[in-house]
């Protein structure tokens, strides 16, 4: 029953032109094997490779983001793998199994119904720096462009696992990577239930927007799981293990978790109850969104020839397959709130039935969410100018909204409080927006500004000097 | 392999003690023939029956609620069915469905396995009392006590609606009862995915604590509906229709919605698009919590003979069958945090298998989450003595917290902002704890006398006069 012949227009890919030169940064290191984007920001030093797009090239690609510009989260280095052995690449299946197996990727491909999903992922760390700057945590500072989407080819991994029959007593699978680290291998798990359930589209994938997955993606295949956070969708994947237990890997134990907020660094280091608490365990992604337009330092002329009007523009996304309901903008710091456009390009996929890269286009029978989704909202200039700020919120389906206040964390992990744009009135008859943050990049946004000018972030107006305060510090111009 | 003999305790409820009589109250009303148990607060007047336990009332009956002091939402009279109607009771299956089917009440008993599932129930008005001090909405004034949990018994719906064969294109259940009310019978809708989903423990019951359903509770059959607003849980249940579309019953459109905050009453009465948004639809329960003990007007005496502790005590839940991970109380309004314990004694079931009330105790195999949990937090007397208020606020396990924030909308629903009790000092060396509102009673709590000192709710301090503030307005003693 499925046609590549139907009229449904779907989002397709950007043209991918893959990188294929290795960067001359990435020469003296253990990924001289790995051509890359050079617009990639390097987060985390030259190596490993911890990168986010530029936030407007993100959204500029639209939809589909091309693995070259996809945020990547390495623990260490990329595992090489050549050519000739992907066909034999061994996967296996073991742990609280009746039928313990090993699959190679020959097989996963054409033992299997393959499926092409798109699914959005998020890093757990996305909007970190804003969180950095209140207060440092333990993790790097991931700006608002830590999340990509592609359409993903493979089969599900309840087909897969379905082969090694799991026991009745078997809760959790298990995952590893090949990937080499200080503290051993990658690994994580998640619920066997999740897996087994299909609705949550949990899957192998072996190849990104229609081509083979690259080395920094997982190559030649990896676990993709929509809306839970990107750390659980494990890459270069060798074992799957069921067990009774979540998994003891050191990665799925010291990362990936909001422990409670009063547990400082030291108390975390102290007593290791925290970390075996699987309750702090980070799996559903949370309410989210960024404003993308205005940019960071973006200016607006407002002489003769400024629009009447600037149309906002950004994304939003959430967790557990939860749809986005509304987007929220506010000019008077949450007092007052309108309503935003919202397009979800996701659902034009659940028009059509056909093959796509090899696997049937799976969406037309899911009225679950795995995308993000877009708003925009023109706002009168004239408003603008009157206002300090522009603050965002999302609200999903389950009617949870993004919260004004910040959730700190020892690893700094899901930020998600309202998104601010500071409005900077300069000398010279320009309006001025400002991101909180800005990764790597000058000028740095507001809250770099705010905490050089001795603001307090708790003060319940951002660290911005409240209106008609007493104050003899300097102001900016 | 289900066994009555295994030696693990489970809860069980308390004694039903059903009342057998019609009380005065109701004599002259269409429920004369309901029996009920005075201590039930009435929300609406003497009838339509809309009522919930005194809180400490619920809370003292432990996990288990009996019948007669579960929360009741009805939107009319109760349909009176007597003994010997029951066994032809009619359901009808409709709609979508390539085999139309009418099932009696003991064909639904005798031709469907049957479970038996602790369900927490909770009204998405619970708390709205609150809501209405800050800005009167459309709905009547719950307190804190609109949530319950009992053993219900009968088949899962999945499996009987398989018996009509939904046809693919069917995307919604939706479902009526017998109630006649002013704008028809009530009726509302699910996606059909849920109901499909046994992992989300979709049900018919029959049985409530063992016992048959009673009047108030939809004598003979309703649907039962885990982590989802109670009334998406039809009671009196006679007709479930498939369709390609969300009910287009009145109280599903006018209903149980939380419309954007912007949204005024006259704009939503101007213009229908509001209401025919399904996107302003509620059905997961958002995570919520509630301090019990201390009571509203409780006293603490700090003489010689008081504790050096006093141990809070209260409810938390979240919706979509998700875990609470943490609770926390703060008594520097938000500042800092501390974690309170929790338990779960919906945990206990897991743990056995076991015939109950004649279904299959069904949690074993289950590791989501259906019903409420407690939780506690022994506090030092000195530190309440030196605090304004203890705030509450509950985490699930999407790392989704509650706001300090109220999300005011038309029809009043879905309030989970921090739970506030405030700590009065008075004349005669005694601590005097005040809920934020109390239903129908006296003393009111504190929002009642914010209020009338003048207090502004929206001052970043609840209403309460900021410590230093310079005001000669009169000081309650």
């Amino acid at each position: 029953s499925t046609t590549e012949e139907d009229d449904v227009e779907i989002p397709l890919p950007p043209p991918s032109e893959p990188p294929t030169k290795v960067l001359d940064i990435d020469a003296n290191t253990p990924d001289n094997h790995v051509p890359r984007d050079p617009r990639m920001i390097r987060l985390t030093g030259v190596h490993p490779f911890n990168t986010e797009a530029p936030l407007t090239t993100l959204y500029d690609q639209g939809f589909l983001t091309p693995p070259k510009l996809f945020y990547v989260r390495n623990h260490g280095h990329v595992p090489q793998v050549l050519d000739h052995e992907i066909p034999s690449w061994k996967v296996s299946i073991e742990g609280l199994v009746e039928n313990p197996i090993t699959l190679t990727f020959t097989q996963i491909l054409e033992e299997f119904e393959q499926v092409t999903i798109p699914i959005t992922m998020v890093c757990a760390g996305n909007r970190r720096k804003e969180q950095n700057m209140v207060r440092k945590s333990q993790g790097f500072s991931w700006g608002a462009a830590a999340l990509s989407t592609s359409l993903w080819t493979g089969p599900m991994l309840a087909d897969v696992i379905e082969r090694a029959k799991p026991m009745k007593k078997a809760q959790f699978l298990c995952m590893e990577g090949a990937d080499q680290l200080p503290n051993g291998k990658y690994g994580t798990s998640i619920r066997l239930s999740w897996v087994q359930n299909r609705e949550r589209g949990i899957m192998l994938a072996h190849k990104q927007n229609g081509e083979p997955l690259t080395p920094d993606h997982g190559r030649p295949i990896r676990v993709v799981i929509p809306g839970q956070i990107g750390g659980r969708s494990v890459k270069w994947l060798t074992r799957i293990i069921l067990s009774d237990k979540p998994s003891d890997n050191w990665y799925h134990k010291y990362d990936n978790r909001v422990l409670p907020t009063m547990v400082t660094p030291e108390m975390s280091k102290k007593d290791d109850k925290w970390w075996n608490d699987e309750r702090y365990a980070i799996y559903d992604l949370s309410v989210n969104s960024a404003i993308v337009y205005p940019q960071n330092d973006e200016t607006l002329s407002l002489g003769e020839t400024c629009p009447e009007f600037y149309r906002f523009r950004g994304y939003a996304y959430s967790g557990g397959m939860r749809r986005i309901t509304r987007v929220e903008l506010s000019l008077d710091k949450g007092n007052t709130w309108e309503l935003a456009d919202i397009d979800y390009p996701e659902d034009r996929y659940r028009e059509t039935e056909r093959e796509l890269y090899g696997g049937r286009l799976d969406m037309a029978s899911r009225d679950v969410c795995y995308c993000w989704c877009f708003w925009q909202l023109p706002i009168a200039v004239n408003r603008l100018v009157n206002a300090e700020d522009v603050v965002l919120r999302a609200m999903d389906e389950s009617m949870t909204i993004q919260p004004r206040d910040m959730y700190w964390s020892v690893l700094g992990m899901m930020h998600n409080a309202w998104f601010r744009i500071a409005i900077r009135k300069d000398s010279d008859g320009m309006l001025r927006f400002e991101h909180p943050t800005v990764p790597m990049a000058q000028p740095k946004g507001w809250m770099d500004r705010v905490k050089k000018e001795g603001g307090d972030f708790a003060n319940g107006n951002w660290g911005e000097k409240v209106k008609g305060q007493v104050d003899d510090s300097a102001e900016m111009p």
